[in-house]
C-alpha cells in the first residue's frame, strides 16, 4: 500500500479485520489486542501521518464508548474505519468536481508521479478532475511523465488512467519542455505531500522543474490538495526538510544497473514548488488562487 | 561508435584499414575497392554528416592524386585519417582552453548526455574544459543527469568523467531544479548536435529544460560547439525537424518493461534551445556571446 490517505485507510481496515476473531472476547483482552494491533500497523510505515491519525480515531472511538462488549467495540471500529473511507472519497469527489472544469474538450493535461486512485481512493487526487471529465464524455489527452527514479508515472498513473480508457501517452521527465514547445500542455495538474501556509508545494521530486517550465510557456500549473494535506502551521516550504534517498534508486532501476560502480548519485525524493508558480490550488473546499497565505488563512476560518 | 567527430574519424580509419590488403594492387581496382568500402561505411549510419564528411575528404585526396601505385594512394588516405582525427583532437583542445576558465575552483557543474570523449576524440566537447581543469589541478564537482530514455549520462558520461579520476555525482534528469535552489549549480555545461546561425542549440531532449531552470535561477548555460557543428546554412532551431525514436525506449528501462503494455508513448530525440536562453557558446574560434548571429557571422567571416 502507498499513498498516505490509502495507507490511512487501510490501516484502519486492518485493525478492524485482525480483532475480528475476538468479537466475542472480553473487552479488556479487545482492547489490549487493539493496542497490540496498533504498534504492529505503526511499526511499518512510522513516518506516514495517515496511519498514526487514523488509528487514533479507532482508539478515540473505543475511549468514548462505554460498551462492555467486544462485539460493540468492533463495530464501532468498523464503523469508523468505513467513515474513514468514506471521508476520503468525498474529497477526491470534491476535487474532481471543484477541477473539472479545468479540463476542456481536446486540451492536453501533463501530469506527474501519482496522485491517483492507486494513493488514495476511488478516484485520486489529481487524478479526480481527469476521471470526471472523462466520465462526462470531454476529450482529452494525458501526458504522463515517467517519473523517475520509482517511475510512478509509467508503473501506477499510466497504468490507473489506461484502465479506465483515458488517452495516455508517456513521456520522459525531461521532454515535458520540447511537448510545451509544441503546444501539446494546455495545463500541468499535479498532486502533493505537503502544502504550507504560503502555498509553497512540497512534491515529488521533478515537480518545481514542471512549474518553471509552465513560467517560461504561460501554461497553469494547478495543484490539486485534500484539505488536510495543507499545513498551515508550517510556514513556507523552506521550512519542510527534504528527504534524501537511497542513490541506489538513481544507478539502477528494478535492480538493472544503469551507471558504472564507484560513482556516487544524489537523489532528492522531493522538491518545493514556491507558491509564485502556482496558478492555483484545487481544494475540496473549492478553488484556491493567490495570495495564497491570506486565502487559505480565511478559508481556514470558514465554517 | 556513437558521437558524430568519432564516426566520421571511425569511418576513415575503417576505410583505411579495409584497404591495407590492397596496397599492391592496381590504381584501378584500389579506387574500385575504395568506393566499395565506402557504400558499405556510409550504409552503416547514413545519415551521419561526419561520416559522409570524412570518406569525401579521402576520396578528394585520391582524385587530386596522380599515383599510379595503389601504395601511394593508401598512403595519401592513411595521412588523411590522421589528419582528420588530429584536426578533431585539436577542436577538443581549442574548446577545453578556451572554456577552463569558467570551470572555478569549488565550482559545480552540471552536464546532460555525452558530449565527451566516448563521442568524439581525447577530451570531447562539453567535457573538455572540465578534462582540463582537473589536469590543472582545480577542484569542482560535476553532477552528471541520466539522460533519460538512453541514460547516455548514466553509462557513458558518468564512467569517462570517473574513470579519469574528477567528482562525479549523478542525478535524475529530473532533479536539476531542485540542485539549483541547493545552490549546488553554478553553471551547466552541455554539447550539440547542430547550432543555428541565430545561436539555437539542437540538443539531446531535456537540454532546452535546463536551459529554461537556469534562467530562472540565474545560472549561466553554455554549450560547447566545434565551429564544423555549426549550421549556418539553417536560420533558427525552428528549421530542424525534430527526430521521434520508437516509444519502447521510454516504456521500458535497458530492455526492462516500466509500464503497462498497451500505454503509448512519445519520444522526442532532440529538443531546440532557443538562443536567448544561452549565456555564450565555447567554440575552438573562442567564446561567442550574444548577439550571435551577428557575432557567429563575423568570426566565420574572419581569416
Amino acid at each position: 500500500v502507498r499513498g498516505a490517505p490509502a495507507i490511512g485507510i487501510a490501516a484502519a481496515y486492518g485493525a478492524v479485520v485482525s480483532l475480528a476473531p475476538l468479537r466475542s472476547a472480553s473487552r479488556p483482552r479487545f482492547v489490549t489486542a487493539f493496542e497490540h494491533a496498533c504498534a504492529s500497523l505503526i511499526a511499518t510505515r512510522p513516518t506516514a501521518v495517515n496511519l498514526a491519525a487514523a488509528l487514533e480515531r479507532l482508539r478515540a472511538r473505543i475511549a468514548h464508548s462505554e460498551a462492555a462488549s467486544a462485539e460493540s467495540l468492533w463495530q464501532a471500529l468498523r464503523d469508523e474505519a468505513e467513515t474513514i473511507h468514506a471521508e476520503d472519497r468525498e474529497i477526491c469527489r470534491a476535487l474532481a468536481r471543484n477541477g473539472v472544469a479545468l479540463i476542456r474538450e481536446g486540451c492536453g493535461v501533463l501530469t506527474h508521479c501519482n496522485a491517483g486512485a492507486l494513493a488514495v481512493s476511488e478516484l485520486g487526487t489529481a487524478t479526480a478532475p481527469l476521471y470526471l471529465a472523462h466520465a462526462r464524455g470531454t476529450r482529452f489527452r494525458v501526458y504522463v511523465d515517467e517519473t523517475r527514479p520509482l517511475l510512478q508515472g509509467s508503473r501506477l498513473t499510466a497504468w490507473e488512467l489506461d484502465r479506465a480508457g483515458l488517452d495516455v501517452t508517456l513521456i520522459c521527465d525531461s521532454a515535458a519542455a520540447r511537448l510545451m514547445e509544441e503546444r501539446l500542455i494546455d495545463l500541468v495538474l499535479v498532486g502533493t505531500d505537503r502544502v504550507a501556509a504560503n502555498g509553497d508545494v512540497v512534491n515529488k521530486i521533478g515537480t518545481s522543474a514542471l512549474a518553471i517550465l509552465c513560467k517560461h510557456y504561460a501554461i497553469p500549473f494547478y495543484v490539486a490538495c485534500p484539505w488536510s494535506t495543507l499545513d498551515l502551521a508550517t510556514a513556507t516550504g523552506r521550512d519542510v526538510a527534504i528527504e534524501g534517498r537511497d542513490g541506489d534508486e538513481v544507478l539502477s532501476f528494478r535492480g538493472k544497473r544503469a551507471a558504472p560502480r564507484g560513482v556516487k548519485a544524489r537523489n532528492p525524493a522531493f522538491d518545493v514548488t514556491p507558491h509564485a508558480l502556482v496558478t492555483a490550488l484545487i481544494t475540496d473546499r473549492g478553488i484556491v488562487e493567490p495570495p495564497f497565505a491570506a486565502n487559505l488563512a480565511r478559508l481556514a476560518r470558514a465554517p
